[in-house]
């Protein structure tokens, strides 16, 4: 099984991902500025994987401060987590762990714990045995969607390199492969970062599971050939509404899948809701540096000083959603009343 | 202005479009099998720009024929042109510009004149000229289609370096420019040979048009966002019902840009045109080696070994094209009744 990350000796052991699929190596971050570091230039990536990451860096951070009152501890706490907070603006997942870090810590510091850091430390490390649990689950439950023989299109990686373990949308494949469906996977290469070249082709040659990869640009093509049944991607917001943040071109296939009725599908779990943002449209959009364009790996294939748009994610429309894939069940047709439910049932 | 290729000296010299845009170096072929070289590895590449390299690599191999009796001279001709005619599948302009060329033999044959490969390379030379002309043509009538103001997507490179110069989709971009218009360009990076990327930022920067570079994946996002007009794209093979192959991914931007009610507009010579065919399904779409595809420039992407598949082409059916713009004028609502009449047209 894959480890993405992983907490040993007061220390987060990643998965080199940049370094991915030529090289496998481990990164190892003893200082919660390293975590940040590794979340800004990818060495960690996928909206789950960020969240533990995270938890992981705040815990990292905590064990440097020395013992003071509560309420220093918190707020150097505090501190920590909003220079974490910064690593990357859209996933919700890296803002929903340091809040729930933080909100771990009150409860510890309202139990008058001698030892606030240990706590947050052994919270971190539930939060990513959490998040395999939770991406098995999703597994499960959305393995109904894909039938055997189906012919799956995914978009970045929502593996297990996305998540702590099993993945998002790649663990719904997976689940569906053990219970013995067979599936041929087309894997988007998904420019500009090669995500899906790298990462997701990786994970399926790791596993034997069938895999053609295809440029972003052909998956019109395959689909008006019949070549695919499913699409089926993951998130990195979630809105109120349904609408979705994914990484970018995600929202181009959902067109193209309507447009030629094909299912298409996302796995994401709760924590990477955002029940207080109406619409999609709120969802801020990272755009990253020039040169992940316009060079690949150091070499430059665009004319030196070109302009470049380099969004990192785009918004779906729920309307182009068929079903969102939960650790809590399948949400179809996900719009507001649906999701309104789902919060609900968190709360309870 | 960009000389693609030309002929010199009893050679072809073309500008290496593989080497671009970080070096900007001519290759010169003496032999019509260095040509087919050039064409096979996209030394030399667009439609058009095949169709007059197969013209002056035709010439090339006249040149080699020594003085016999006419029958032995069409048949040695007629073998080298065969051979130019397996170097890629999809363009028409490549076997239109054999079929004229043999046609060309046949007359100067019947004329007794002494020296058939003289009269070839003339007839070469002419058609590089006439492809120019041709472009310049389609740019005139096609601007009307551009407003000022208009930010204008493309795929590929439909450009001078697609022809012998000027450019099909971007002449009418150029000729918009000239009349005046304020235009943004959208290029497309087209993987996996980045044609986009290297080829059409190229010559939006040698020629000062404002224009910004976006992976492909990007284009629906930014339909969405209103970013974009206009889409303008060229052609390798237009069938008798309007139904266009053009290079992977235009199908999909075709798809975009209905959902999104933004014009999709095609410019194309009249030699792009195969009257022969019913339908875009019998157009034979080239399949590329996986290393395209799996690697960047040479820089490996993909896990080894990684299953591939590689169109270089898809077919955009006529009800997705808003118009295409040809030398003779724009057909609208581009069908079988409108390309019948443009065949009549051209057969007067």
């Amino acid at each position: 099984m894959i480890r993405t990350l992983f907490w040993k000796n007061n220390s987060v052991v990643m998965i080199d991902q940049n370094a991915l699929p030529q090289i496998e190596r481990p990164v190892v971050c003893a200082d919660y500025r390293q975590v940040i570091a590794a979340i800004r230039d990818l060495t960690v990536r996928g909206a789950p994987a960020i969240g533990v990451a995270a938890a992981m860096g705040a815990a990292l951070g905590a064990l440097t401060l020395p013992p003071q009152p509560p309420e220093a501890f918190r707020d150097k706490f505090q501190a920590i987590c909003d220079e974490i907070a910064a690593a990357r603006p859209t996933a919700r997942n890296l803002f929903w762990a340091l809040e729930r870090m933080k909100k771990r810590l009150d409860e510890v510091l309202r139990g008058q714990t001698k030892n606030p850091a240990a706590a947050l430390v052994q919270e971190a490390r539930r939060m990513c045995a959490e998040d395999i649990a939770v991406n098995r689950e999703m597994g499960r439950r959305g393995s109904e969607l894909l039938s055997d023989g189906d012919h799956v299109l995914t978009h970045c990686n929502a593996g297990a390199l996305a998540t702590a373990g099993y993945g998002t949308a790649l663990g719904v494949i997976r689940a569906a492969v053990a219970e013995g469906k067979k599936l041929h996977v087309y894997v988007d290469e998904t420019r500009p970062v090669l995500q899906g070249a790298r990462l997701t082709a990786w994970e399926m040659k790791k596993e034997k599971i069938p895999a053609t990869l295809i440029c972003d640009n052909m998956a019109g093509m395959l689909m008006r050939q019949g070549k695919i049944d499913k699409v089926i991607v993951g998130a990195d917001r979630i809105a109120a509404n349904g609408d979705a943040a994914n990484k970018i071109g995600t929202y181009a296939l959902a067109v193209l899948a309507r447009a030629h009725r094909i299912p298409f599908y996302i796995a994401a779990p709760l924590s990477t809701f955002d029940f207080s943002l109406t619409t999609g449209a709120e969802i801020p959009i990272e755009e990253r540096q020039a040169d992940e364009v316009t060079t690949f790996r150091g070499v430059a294939a665009a004319p030196q000083g070109m302009a470049v748009y380099n969004p990192a994610f785009d918004v779906t429309p729920a309307r182009l959603i068929s079903a969102i894939v939960t650790e809590k069940g399948i949400l179809t047709k996900p719009g507001r009343a649906a999701i309104a439910r789902l919060k609900r049932s968190v709360a309870l």
